[in-house]
């Protein structure tokens, strides 16, 4: 389904990511694009190729590019991502762990038909979770998440040496809230 | 420059995403990827199809990915977004203008070569701005943020009516600290 900007009498271009994101947070202005269906929500978890993962730094947001694993847990995921063991990212949750993951598995702009500016639009599809972040501590949950990571790209895992683990953090998002869209 | 898991004794895929995007934070572990060219960072800006604003509400980080339009303001760049006139960002913005824009122009993942996993790897390019973000008020500004989003998407551009202006938010994001990246 397109996004048309012409049908709704809106300037050309405000159609593009404007009304989303808000399938828990408000009434939302369009329910159609919201989409509750697990089996959707996990393609596109499987689809996307990252996700932007936002922190608070002292009140400053720090949103930061990574790629991820995931696995189901009960109704929702839960996300990992990997790293070094220092880093901005890892001085920040150890104070504050409420973060939002945001992927777009896809996203493509309508072009304009000649002389009609406001036939320009744009599709996407988005994901958005909030919840809290965490440092895995204990071995066994290191290495699972780095096999979902290997599993989302679809690389071979292991097997990973206890140098390696230690010199590697992992990070895990336990999922709060999740809004998914299309259009 | 293909990144490569096996030459630096990471386990697999810990070189996705991870050490990256500290130009401006801490002394970077690999200053050649650091970008300090304008003219390699306005080409990251100009290829980037959209990217994700990460604002702070009331201490939860909530993060949406836009389409943006950006134009030079000496040595840095400000960027717009468009939006309507309601929502969470908005009453968001109106308490905390604190912001972090971060938009990955290209990645992709090095598949791992047969019984060799730690040869996956990844390529990517990214951009992260931290700054102040707020709803432009004057009309003139207006009209020239939702230009340069067109711009930036190679639409053309207006004219905007007065009700249709009034219809939209335009926010704008002054940018205090830029990293860019590739490898």
């Amino acid at each position: 389904m397109l996004t048309s900007i012409s049908g709704n009498n809106l300037i050309p271009s405000v159609r593009l990511f404007a009304d989303s994101f808000r399938c828990n947070e408000r009434p939302m202005r369009r329910q159609d694009r919201c989409i509750k269906d697990k089996s959707v929500i996990k393609e596109f978890l499987d689809r996307a190729q990252y996700g932007v993962l936002a922190l608070n730094d002292n009140g400053q947001p720090y949103a930061i590019p990574l790629h991820y694993g995931y696995e189901w847990d009960k109704e929702l995921p839960v996300f990992y991502f990997h790293g070094f063991t220092q880093g901005r990212k890892i001085d920040i949750l150890l104070k504050n762990d409420s973060a939002c993951f945001t992927l777009v598995p896809s996203t493509s702009i309508i072009n304009a038909k000649p002389n009609n500016p406001c036939s320009a639009g744009a599709r996407f599809e988005s994901v958005i979770v909030e919840g809290k972040a965490s440092v895995v501590q204990e071995e066994n949950e290191k290495i699972k998440g780095l096999e979902r990571i290997m599993d989302h790209y679809e690389q071979p895992t292991g097997p990973f040496s206890k140098g390696n683990l230690n010199r590697t953090s992992v990070l895990k998002l336990m999922v709060e809230k999740l809004s998914a869209k299309k259009n």
